[in-house]
């Protein structure tokens, strides 16, 4: 489909309604962080483990700056001690002197808290699995062992004057009893966050809900959520965490990691927007959303999907006629994002059988041709036909616009057709945002 | 990257505990349909209103029987007052005989419930705008005239012996007051469903929970849910719907739709089969769900997204030296779902740098080779060190283990070379389920 199909709608968005934001923080919610949230990049950790991932030095530097200017509150990187690069790589980092505080990934063990500390980093994040499915067939440790060896790497990176995460993994699946007594013991040592991880993707969002705010009754810290994304949750559970009293949320850009990733950098802004409108667009800088998903994108080999919540090449395009129709009135109709928070634009797509006769009266004014209402109806039903045989293009639907014009104006027509011509040519359509090259298979 | 860099485990997954599934329905939730729901399948209404998608009869056939073969409740048609061959196609479709019950989709206006009830359908759902949005910049009709419409329609679809459904559209930013109103007054004239829908991508996964048991005290008919995708929720509301007593999710095959679309039909089984697995497994045909979305996904020309559920190219595919170690073990470790389920394999990505070095003794077993854990301990580090310079791919990794080995069994090597050559080149590694064409932009 060429994109001369789409036609731009300029921006009149009203809300009708005054009043609090019906979308933002439940008021029952008195934990939420829902405006006051803050964000984990982990595209050059989690992200790393993302099956088509190979990031060189100067390509880690350049996502690492890309996300310190979108305003991410923390890096996080791969563990030193993953490879002889990946340590060398780390310190590169923490030498750039961005904004955002740089963290590393490392497992609860003193050998990778050494090497950790002195990679020059802000924090470290330490992550054991809780699971009876990890603690029988990864590391075969008990909670006892667990939680020896949380208090020693806590107090040894403490002492180094930096932060300190402790995340169990797998903790939807681990015993609630051992996963409270975890935290609650690694909480009164002074960890700066707890970690919660949806490391198999099994949570749903009341359960995370429910986690969380009990979790909040037994640590002092802040509480930070991990969520993978193969039940598709993982925007929405990122929501409820925050609901809960959740106060960080780790994403990647595109969701890239293990399996079909986490928590998506873009997605979740989608969905952040819409609850705290204020706080996310003073924060973020939204526009830069686009760019950062091609740079990840194209280095690691992957189109943006194409249904991509705000960047997918059609997410801001109205198609049906009743859409179209109450778009042209006022774009919140039909859109509970506005394109132009993230430097985009909408689309009528009226090329179709499924048009009304409201986009194509658009389309007739844009021509500068001169219809009553019941002949711009019937000129629709006419588009409708051929829209029956087969897809339509912009020419096809202007071709039967001005052969139907030219039945009852020609010799108007004839004088003026040289200047029409020049008016369909100079329509301002934009590309939509990530229908870069076809996306036919 | 080359699908020769993964290597297939077999599948030896067991719960290490029996007991209740933690993820299926919760006590709590004594109305959840979470083990009893139905699908309405729009990919041929809702998915017709996707930017790209033109499908003539044939494919609307082939897409109706994929299906219905699939398993679908209810298959829903593009409104027949649409064009000409939208009126055709639903009455061929409804001539197929297929076991699931057809639908199609119409404004709440006689004119065109009497043109729908003629087309053979086994029911008709019928859908006006009530938020204020909608009510101003599209029908200005207003709550008095919406109930005295959606009334005549239903009597009148009733009195044809076939099924109706009365939707709110937009009902999120719908007045509470209003729309338990007019939910309330179609109930009591015997619809058979009321519909909720989140048109523009609104709602957060509580809020629906909230709005589905606040509507289960006003109505005694089911209630079926649609939630677009724009801020990434659909997937997670519809089953906050459920839980909260809704009992029919619309889906369409990779949600197309409207923008970027609604709940994907195989994204929701991923999030039902950890909820609800027998009566997941017993009702849908889920080895069939990659080749619906291909089949689809090639009418519409879009690319299976990269991080799908279920058939994205890396959904079952791991790459930590962690996660490859423990799935190794057990791969219910790194995994709520089975893609033996789907009909999909796992895959172990071993040829990169963050490998460990119990995925490459299982390398390292299947090349037939016998080293000591120390040796591949030293191996292991020699891959991760040219996988700190470069991309690798399993030929790479292949080397290294085979030169390594030969260092200290050259006599032994040189004598089986031949033998073990042939091993390399006949170990299963199949194709990932939608790694089709490249993906490189």
């Amino acid at each position: 489909m060429s994109n001369s199909e789409f036609q731009q709608v300029t921006d009149s968005a009203v809300q009708p309604s005054s009043g609090p934001n019906p979308y933002g923080p439940n008021p029952a919610d008195y934990l939420s962080n829902v405006n006051s949230f803050q964000l984990i990049d982990s595209t050059l950790r989690e992200g790393e483990q993302f099956a088509n991932a190979f990031f060189d030095t100067e390509k880690k530097i350049e996502i690492a700056k890309a996300l310190d200017d979108f305003g991410v509150d923390y890096i996080e990187l791969t563990s030193p001690v993953a490879s002889e690069q990946s340590l060398k790589d780390c310190q590169a980092i923490c030498k750039l002197g961005l904004k955002a505080k740089i963290l590393t990934h490392i497992r609860c063990h003193m050998d990778d808290a050494k090497v950790a500390v002195e990679t020059g980093v802000d924090g470290v994040d330490v992550v054991i699995g809780t699971s009876k499915f990890l603690r029988q067939y990864s590391h075969g440790k008990d909670m006892n062992y667990i939680a020896k060896s949380a208090i020693e790497v806590i107090e040894f990176v403490k002492s180094k004057g930096i932060e300190i995460r402790f995340s169990s993994e797998d903790s939807f699946r681990s015993d609630l009893v051992d996963l409270l007594n975890i935290y609650k013991t690694v909480s009164a040592i002074g960890v700066n966050r707890v970690g919660i991880a949806d490391t198999v993707g099994c949570a749903n969002p009341r359960q995370v809900y429910d986690l969380v705010r009990t979790l909040k009754t037994v640590v002092s810290c802040d509480i930070e959520c991990h969520f993978h994304n193969d039940t598709g949750c993982a925007i929405a559970n990122a929501y409820t965490a925050l609901e809960g009293g959740a106060k960080l949320i780790d994403v990647a850009v595109l969701g890239i990691g293990e399996r079909n990733g986490i928590t998506p950098l873009g997605g979740l802004m989608a969905r952040m927007i819409v609850a705290a409108p204020e706080y996310v667009k003073s924060k973020y800088k939204l526009h830069k959303i686009r760019d950062i998903e091609n740079l990840v994108a194209e280095a690691v080999e992957v189109n943006i999907p194409f249904n991509n919540p705000i960047t997918g090449f059609c997410a801001f395009t109205h198609k049906a006629g009743i859409h179209a129709k109450a778009i042209l009135a006022n774009p919140s109709t039909y859109e509970i994002l506005n394109p132009h928070d993230f430097g985009l634009t909408r689309y009528i797509h009226f090329a179709n059988r499924l048009t009304g006769w409201n986009a194509i009266k658009s389309r007739v004014d844009q021509l500068n041709l001169k219809m009553t209402d019941d002949q711009v109806k019937e000129v629709t039903n006419k588009i409708k036909q051929l829209g029956d045989i087969r897809p339509l293009n912009i020419d096809d639907v202007d071709s039967i616009i001005k052969d139907y014009h030219a039945e009852f104006t020609t010799p108007l027509l004839r004088s003026l057709r040289g200047e029409q011509m020049e008016d369909v040519n100079t329509i301002d359509i934009e590309e939509p945002a990530s229908k870069k090259t076809k996306t036919t298979q």
